[in-house]
């Protein structure tokens, strides 16, 4: 992870110097980011996309209105939630005219993405009102649907602004690589709190998002899926130790309170709330380096060991 | 409230004694319960339903697979959010066979209800899985779609538990009525604690709600719309003496961690979490008397002041 950050400082081409207006992207295509090193790599292994913006985009499907694909397949193996969750986002924004930005989604896990293929998002036109629209997305590959998801849109407004105050946190700079480090987001845990079933890490992308502030918004919520499976675990030490436990996505809920710059480090804090009947509840904030409540999130996750 | 509860105790009729067994119920319905003192109401005036029983119970529509209407048409003027959230789980829920449980529910409020008309709950099974299932409900009366709810039912399992510990609250009875104290469920307000935002209330039902488990969960989900858009106001004493002030939910996430009594006093607290942008968001909890917890919410309110 060291080594793919410091490629933000030699000069490697950044997706952010693609001339993107959010306010005008009317498809969810980026140019294509050439992968160097990787060429001749066969149909059958999915070369990675490099950036956030490539992982997210989407392609319109000819002749299904608000039906799209993603432009790259999944990752073999496990596809991580967040993924479908965010493309998702993407696929309904795209359906939404103008600067109504999403201010919240509610998703449910129904089967496990599949490894390999593509995602393909149907989207419900659900209601356009004068200041609000919400959609429905339908996310499917060859065995079905994988996810449906609610989101709602709100136009720009102003209003009082509160949010519940946060413990101050050392900063990303001096602290060890984190869990969630990925080709796409770098990550850093926080030292845990003696006693505390808390659990914060901060967050950057690897190669810059670029400026289209819907993005940075579907980026928040590709990032609120890391963790709170863990964190729902958390009450439970000893199913850490256990080789057979198996946490799985339930549904996964986040309220977006304002913009977001992604590209710049955002500290993720997840609490477990509850757990019993094989299922826990955890809830989530993301913040920016000075303490701004960007989201909120909650995720219900199954929890099981199979002994 | 206080005459009304006084009834408990006096012999009044209560749908408790209705012979229902949650597990075998594959319709909404109840047996009517006489409505004495209102026998020749015009039907351009809807007599309340008595109880909470009433007040859920759906008829299907014959002729079309897993839609249903509401026995009773909602109350004129404003029509209680938790009313449409409570009768679509309960609608999704007799589309699914046997023990398996509301585990959560997402919901978006479209328009507002309609007074005096009925509810028309179109159920859609998204899935059947082995031990998961989900619905969508579409809820729509003459004006269109009211509300959007997806609601996800798991099988009865075990597993470790865990629950956020509360701070203890003073017993009902040494209180005074709440504020959101109505025909169906009593309230007692707790004080509020010195420089904390949060808001605590017990709920019981003026009459007892019958042995059906599910009919107990869906009480819950009814009583959770009880104080989220004010909570969500806390942070800003200012619009609270705002006569032109508009707080409308937008929407609303029920977790049903594990079955209740609905009948047994219940806990609700209430924290404002973040506002900005015109909205608020509030996430509550929902115990018992002994402090274990029911129920996790999450309302998103739209904050306006028409100044």
């Amino acid at each position: 992870m060291i080594s793919s950050r410091s490629t933000r400082s030699v000069g490697r081409p950044m997706s952010g110097s693609v001339p993107l207006s959010g306010r005008r992207i009317r498809t969810g295509t980026f140019p294509p980011v050439s992968t160097a090193g990787q060429p001749d790599a066969p149909a059958a292994t999915p070369t990675p996309p490099p950036t956030m913006a490539d992982r997210l985009a989407l392609e319109p499907v000819p002749g299904e209105p608000d039906v799209f694909t993603s432009r790259h397949a999944c990752e073999r193996g496990h596809v991580f939630g967040g993924l479908l969750i965010a493309q998702s986002a993407r696929a309904a924004q795209l359906t939404v005219d103008g600067d109504r930005a999403i201010h919240s989604l509610h998703a449910s896990f129904l089967v496990a993405g599949r490894g390999g293929e593509h995602l393909r998002h149907e989207v419900e036109r659900t209601r356009d009102g004068s200041s609000f629209g919400t959609r429905r997305v339908v996310v499917r590959q060859s065995r079905g649907p994988a996810l449906v998801l609610t989101a709602d849109f709100h136009d720009v407004e102003d209003g009082l602004e509160y949010e519940l105050p946060a413990a101050p946190a050392p900063p990303p700079d001096e602290l060890p690589v984190g869990r969630y480090a990925s080709p796409w987001f770098e990550s850093r845990d926080v030292p845990v709190a003696e006693g505390s079933l808390a659990r914060r890490a901060w967050f950057r992308p690897v190669l810059p998002v670029p400026a289209d502030p819907m993005l940075h918004l579907q980026c928040v919520a590709y990032l609120s899926d890391h963790g709170p499976t863990r964190a729902a675990r958390e009450p439970h030490a000893a199913l850490d130790a256990d080789a057979n436990r198996m946490s799985v996505s339930l549904d996964h809920s986040v309220w977006f309170h304002r913009p977001v710059d992604v590209n710049q480090w955002l500290l993720s804090e997840l609490v477990p709330v509850a757990t019993g009947r094989g299922r826990g509840l955890a809830i989530g904030t993301i913040r920016t380096a000075d303490g701004t409540l960007v989201a909120t999130l909650a995720q219900e996750v199954l929890l099981r060991s199979r002994t």
